[in-house]
C-alpha cells in the first residue's frame, strides 16, 4: 500500500496536472464512464464535527475510492486544519487497498482546477477581467488557476468583510496583476469571468448585475440552503455543472429547479461541452455559468494522478499491507 | 498513522477480545451512544465487483471510521480472497486519519462474536447441543465462538452440499466435540442452539422443525432477498437482532416484516439485553433468534481494539502522514 502524506503533496502535483486530471474525469463522467456513489454526510453529536465520504468509479481510469473527511471547528485552536480530508484509493481488478493520501491541499486543487476547466471551455476567449466574490483561503487557489486560463489583464475583487481582500490583492500581484476592490455593481459590469467562492447562505449577486458575455463559476454552494447568486440569474445563463443530480439538490442550481425557473434537463454536465457532444457557448452574449458543487471522482482523480507521479519519481512510500 | 497489515491481525486480535468489543458497541448501540451510517453499496460494472462501505461512530468509545470492501469473485483465481476488506479510523476529536487496519480476518472475527454474544444473552444455560447450517469457511469461525458459551457436548450440522461437512466436523474434533452430520429434522429436534451462515435465497429450516427453547442465530442474510428460515419462524420466536432498522431491510427479519407476520416493534436490539433494559429469554420454552446483518460499528470495534492492542504491545507500525 502507498502512502503519501500530507506534506508531501504540494512537491509532487500543482495546477496543469490537477487541471488534467479533472478535465479527464468531468470527460469520463459525461460519457458515463465513471459515476459518483451516493454521498454519506453525517452530524456526528461531538465536537460538533460533520463527517463524511464521497466515493466513486472511474471505469476509463481504473480509479475506485472514497474522500473521508469533515470539518472539526475546534481544529484551527489546536493548530490544526479545521477541514480533514483523507483519500483511499483500491485496486479496481481484486478490491485491494492501494493508496492512502492526504486531501487537505487536493481538495483545494481540486476544486480550483473544477473552475479553471469551466473558464477553458465556457469563457470567451478574449476575457480581460477577473471578477472575484469572496476572500477566504481557498480564493487564491481558485484565481490562480483560472488567471492561467486566459490572458487576463486585471482582478478585481468583492468580499462581506473587505479586511479579507488583502489575499486577493496578494495573489494578484503574485501573478503580476493589478487588483481593485469594487462593489457587486462594478463587479458584475466590468467582470468577463467570475468566480464566487463563499459560504453564503443568500444570493450576493444579482442577474441585473450580471453583463452578457459573462462566464461565472459558482464554487461555494455545495449544501442544501447555501445560496450564492440570484436564482433569476440561472434563468437567464446557460447552465453546466460537474454532476447534475448534485447541482438540483446542494449545488446553487436547488434555488431556480425549486423555484421552477429551470428544469433538471436545463442543465448541461462540463463534461459533454469537453467531449464535444454539446456546444457549450453558442454566443459572445451568452451569459454562461458553472455550477461547482464538488463530486468524489475529483478528489479520486488528482489523489491517484499523486500517486502515479510519486511512483514515477521514485518517492512512493509503501508499506506493506 | 497506525498501518496494522492484514497478516499481523491473527497475533493481536482472538475470540475473547472480539467477544468483548461487539458485546460493547451492541451496547453502545442500544444506548444510542453509537449509530451507524447508511450503507454505500455499489455494483461498479467491473471484475463483477461488489464494493461499498460500511461507517458509524461509536460516541462512548470515540471510535469513528468505515469498512470499505467488497466482492471480486476472480480473486480466488489470483490467489486472493474473493472478500477484501480495509478498516480506516479516524481521530473523532480532529478528523484526522488515525489507522488503516486489515478487515478480512476481522470481518470473520466480528461475525463469528455476535452470534456468541447472542448465545451468552439468549440461549439456555443448560443448552448442550450445537446446530450448523452452512459449512463455508465462515461457518469454523462462528462454531469455535460459538462453542466457548455454554458447556456444549456435541455438534450436529447440514450443508446443502454434504461433501463439505469435513469442516464442521474438523472444527468440532478441534474442540474436541462428537460432530454428526443429520438431516434437518432431527437438527431442528436435536439442537439447543441453532447457527445458519449460508447464502440462501430460500428458507432452509422451517417454523415446524425447531423445538421450544431453542436459540437461532441466523448470520448469512444481509441483502435483500436472501433468507435462511421459515418466515413463520420469526412469528414464533422472541426477534432479536444487532440493528432494527438493517434486520427489517436486509436481514432475515424483512421476509416476516413484508408477510405482516412481524412488525418492527416486535425487534429488540441485542444491545437491550445486554444492557439489562429488556429481559430476553422469558422461560426455558422460548424459541429465541437472532438475526445478525452485520453493521459497521462491528467492524470498527474489533479494528479499535486491534489498534490498541497493538500500540500496547509495542508492534504498531506508524507511518507519517
Amino acid at each position: 500500500m502507498i502512502i503519501v502524506p500530507e506534506n508531501a503533496i504540494g512537491d509532487l502535483i500543482g495546477r496543469t496536472e490537477s487541471f488534467d486530471a479533472i478535465e479527464a474525469v468531468f470527460a469520463a463522467m459525461a460519457r458515463d464512464d465513471a459515476y459518483n456513489f451516493p454521498v454519506i454526510r453525517e452530524a456526528i453529536g461531538h465536537a460538533d464535527a460533520l463527517y463524511g465520504f464521497k466515493s466513486g468509479f472511474d471505469r476509463a481510469g481504473l480509479v475506485l475510492g472514497l474522500k473521508s473527511g469533515g470539518y472539526w471547528p475546534g481544529n484551527e485552536a489546536k493548530g490544526l486544519t479545521n477541514h480533514q480530508s483523507t483519500v483511499f484509493l483500491f485496486d479496481a481488478d481484486t478490491g485491494k487497498a492501494k493508496a492512502v493520501v492526504g486531501g487537505n491541499l487536493l481538495t483545494a486543487l481540486r476544486t480550483a482546477a473544477a473552475s479553471a476547466v469551466s473558464i477553458r471551455h465556457l469563457a470567451r476567449e478574449d476575457a480581460k477581467v477577473l471578477g472575484m466574490i469572496g476572500a477566504g483561503h481557498q480564493s487564491a487557489f481558485q484565481m490562480r488557476a483560472a488567471l492561467e486560463q486566459r490572458s487576463f489583464e486585471k482582478v478585481i475583487g468583492w468580499n462581506y468583510h473587505p479586511e479579507m481582500l488583502s489575499r486577493l490583492e496578494e495573489t494578484a500581484r503574485e501573478a503580476g496583476l493589478p487588483f481593485e476592490a469594487v462593489d457587486l455593481d462594478r463587479l458584475g459590469a466590468e467582470a468577463d469571468v467570475i468566480i464566487s467562492i463563499t459560504s453564503s447562505f443568500a444570493p450576493i449577486l444579482n442577474a441585473a448585475q450580471v453583463t452578457p458575455g459573462t462566464h461565472l463559476a459558482c464554487m461555494g454552494t455545495d449544501t442544501k440552503g447555501k445560496q450564492e447568486v440570484d436564482a433569476n440569474l440561472l434563468a437567464k445563463a446557460r447552465v453546466f455543472t460537474d454532476e447534475v443530480a448534485q447541482s438540483v439538490t446542494i449545488g446553487e442550481a436547488q434555488h431556480a429547479v425549486a423555484q421552477g425557473l429551470i428544469k433538471d434537463a436545463d442543465i448541461t454536465a462540463i463534461g459533454a461541452v469537453i467531449n464535444g457532444t454539446h456546444q457549450g457557448r453558442t454566443s459572445p452574449d451568452d451569459i454562461t455559468l458553472f455550477d461547482g458543487t464538488g463530486v468524489g471522482l475529483q478528489d479520486l482523480a488528482v489523489a491517484s494522478a499523486v500517486v502515479d507521479i510519486a511512483v514515477a519519481k521514485g518517492v512512493a512510500v509503501e508499506v506493506d499491507f
